[in-house]
C-alpha cells in the first residue's frame, strides 16, 4: 500500500480535529510549532470551520491575578455546560517568577476535565513567533468545537497585548494600590480593553482604582466604545459572574451583533491583517535564517568589519527575493 | 544651485557625526528610526570608523537598580576623562512603572555634560524593531568618538537580553532577597553574563545571593569563560570602581585581546549575524507592510472568512518576492 500523500494526511488530521480528537489536535499544534509538512495544509482545511468559538483575551499587570481570573472563568463556563480551551501565552523571558509557575500548576487541576483543554505557548524569542502560534492554536481549539477559547497572557509585552487585542473581547485585569515599584497601568492599554477588571477588590484602594479607571475612560474620544469596569475577588469567585456577563454584553454588541454580519468590522480587519502578516513573516523568517546560515562567509566578513551590515543585508535580500517561491 | 544628491547629503552627515556634532548625530538617529532616505547610506560611510568605543551592555531584574548602576558608571568614567554615550532601551510596554520614569529623570542630570550623550529608545512594538535601532544608535555614538557606549535595558524581555549579549561586555545586575512575587534570576541569563553585580549589597541576604550565584556559575561547563561577581551599593557609588575594573579585565580577555585580532570570535560572529539579520528583517518588514496596505482586498476577504490567512500570505509572498529589489 502506498504511503498517504501530504494532502491525504492533512485531510485525515483535519477530520480528527473537527471530531474533537485531543491527541490529533495536540499533534497538529506541535507540528505547527515545528513547521512540519502538512500542518499548514490541515489548517487551510480547518479554517472554514472556525469562527464559532467565543474568543476571549485576558491580559493585565504582573501580580494582578490573571490566571486566577481565568481559573474562575473556566469554572463558571463549565457550570454553564460550555467547553473551554485555553491558550496561555508565556514569554520565554530570561527572568521568571515563582508565582507564574504556581499559577500554571494550579490551573492544571482542570487537566482531568474533558471539557477543558489548556495549552501553554512559550514565545520563541523575538521576531514575531508569538502571534502566529497563538492564532493557530486558538483556531485549532475553535475547530475542535470548544465553545469558549481564552487567550491568557502571562507576560506584559507589546506582543502579548497585540495578541489579546485580536480576541473578540479583550479583558484587562488590574489591582488596587499599585505602588511605584510595581508596574502601573498605562493609558495605552485602555485602547484595547473591552472590559476592565479590578481584581483583589477587597483590598484597600479599590474604590480609588475604579474611580481612576472611570476617569481615564472618560478622557477617551466621545465616540469610543463603552467599556465596563467589573470588581472581582477571583480567589473566591466573587465578581466572576459579573465579568462573564459584561463579556457577553460586549460580545453581543460586537462582531456577533446582527448588523455586523457579513461586514468587515474594524476588529475583523485588524485580526485578519495581523494573521496574514504573521504568516508572511514566519515564512520569510525561515527563508532569512536559511540564507544566513548558508552565507557564513558574509557574516564573517561583517564580523571582521570588512563589510558593513547594510551591504550584507542587501546581498541577502537579493538572494532571498530571487527565489521563485518561498513556501 | 542644484539640491545636494542623496550621496552628498549622506557624506555631509557622516562628516559631521565623525566630528562629534551632536545635532547632526541626533538627526541621523531620528532619520534611522523613521527610515528616511540617506540614513542607511550615512551609516555605510560611518561603519569603517566604528569599533573603537568600548560597548558595555547592562541588564537585570526589574528593581535591581540598573539605572543607578549606569549613573554611577557614567560618573566614574567621566572622572577618568572618558566620554560616555548611553542607549537606554525602553520597551514601549503598555504597562509602565513610576520607578522607570524617576530613573530616567535622575539620569538627565548628565544632560548638561558635553561628555555624556543619552538616547532613550522606545521599542517599536514587535517584530524586531529593537535590535536594529540599538545597534545603529550604538554605532553612531561610536563614530561620534565616545570612549564608552553603555547599552542599558529598562525592560527584561528576550529582545533586550539579545541586545545586551551583543555588547563587548554584558553586565547582569541583581539584588539580594528576591521573593516569589518579584521576578528571580534564571540560569539562562548566566549564559550571557560576563560580569555579575549584586547591587544593594548592604541589604540582608547579600552573602547568600553571592553564594547562590557562585554556585550557579560552578554548575556551568568546565570550559566556560570566567565570570566575576561584584558587590555594589550604586546609590552611594560603593563597588562601582570594582565593577569597572572587572569590566576592564573582561574587555582585555575578550575581543580586544591581542590573540583575538583579525579572528572571528564567537561574540563577533553573534553580533554580525544579529545585525545583518535585523537589517534584512527591517527591509522586508517594510515591504510586507506596504504590500499588505496595497492589498486591502486580500485582508478583507480573510476578515470575512472567504479566504484563509495561509493562502493570503502565500499570495503576498509571491508579490513581494517578484519585486527585483526591496531596497
Amino acid at each position: 500500500m502506498a504511503a498517504p500523500s501530504l494532502d491525504e494526511r492533512a485531510a485525515a488530521t483535519a477530520k480528527l480535529v473537527l471530531a474533537g480528537d485531543v491527541r490529533a489536535s495536540a499533534r497538529l499544534m506541535r507540528d505547527l510549532d515545528d513547521n512540519r509538512p502538512g500542518a499548514v495544509e490541515a489548517m487551510r482545511l480547518l479554517y472554514p470551520h472556525t469562527g464559532r468559538a467565543y474568543v476571549l483575551g485576558i491580559t493585565g499587570n504582573p501580580g494582578a491575578g490573571k490566571s486566577t481570573v481565568v481559573d474562575a472563568l473556566i469554572d463558571l463556563y463549565r457550570k454553564q455546560g460550555k467547553r473551554v480551551g485555553v491558550v496561555a501565552v508565556d514569554p520565554s523571558s530570561p527572568f521568571s517568577g515563582g508565582a507564574i509557575l504556581g499559577d500554571r500548576i494550579r490551573m492544571q487541576r482542570h487537566a482531568t476535565d474533558d471539557g477543558v483543554f489548556i495549552r501553554s505557548l512559550a514565545t520563541r524569542g523575538h521576531l514575531g513567533g508569538l502571534s502566529r502560534s497563538t492564532s493557530d492554536v486558538a483556531a485549532v481549539l475553535d475547530a475542535m468545537g470548544f465553545d469558549v477559547v481564552i487567550i491568557e497572557t502571562v507576560g506584559v509585552g507589546q506582543d502579548e497585548v497585540d495578541v489579546v487585542s485580536q480576541a473578540e473581547t479583550a479583558v484587562v485585569v488590574t489591582v488596587p494600590g499599585l505602588g511605584d515599584e510595581i508596574q502601573a497601568i498605562k493609558a495605552g492599554i485602555l485602547e484595547i480593553a473591552d472590559v476592565l477588571v479590578v481584581n483583589k477588590s477587597d483590598r484597600e484602594g479599590a474604590d480609588r482604582t475604579v474611580r481612576d479607571l472611570t476617569h481615564m475612560l472618560e478622557l477617551r474620544p466621545h465616540e469610543a466604545e463603552p467599556v465596563e469596569i467589573v470588581r472581582s475577588v477571583a480567589t473566591n469567585g466573587k465578581g466572576i459572574d459579573e465579568l462573564a456577563a459584561a463579556c457577553e454584553r460586549h460580545r453581543l454588541r460586537g462582531d456577533r451583533a446582527p448588523e455586523a454580519e457579513g461586514t468587515v468590522t474594524p476588529r475583523r480587519r485588524r485580526r485578519a491583517f495581523a494573521q496574514v502578516r504573521e504568516h508572511v513573516f514566519d515564512t520569510l523568517r525561515r527563508a532569512i535564517d536559511e540564507a544566513l546560515e548558508s552565507r557564513g562567509d558574509l557574516v564573517d566578513r561583517v564580523a571582521l568589519r570588512g563589510l558593513d551590515p547594510y551591504s550584507a543585508a542587501d546581498e541577502l535580500i537579493q538572494a532571498i527575493t530571487s527565489v521563485p517561491s518561498l513556501r
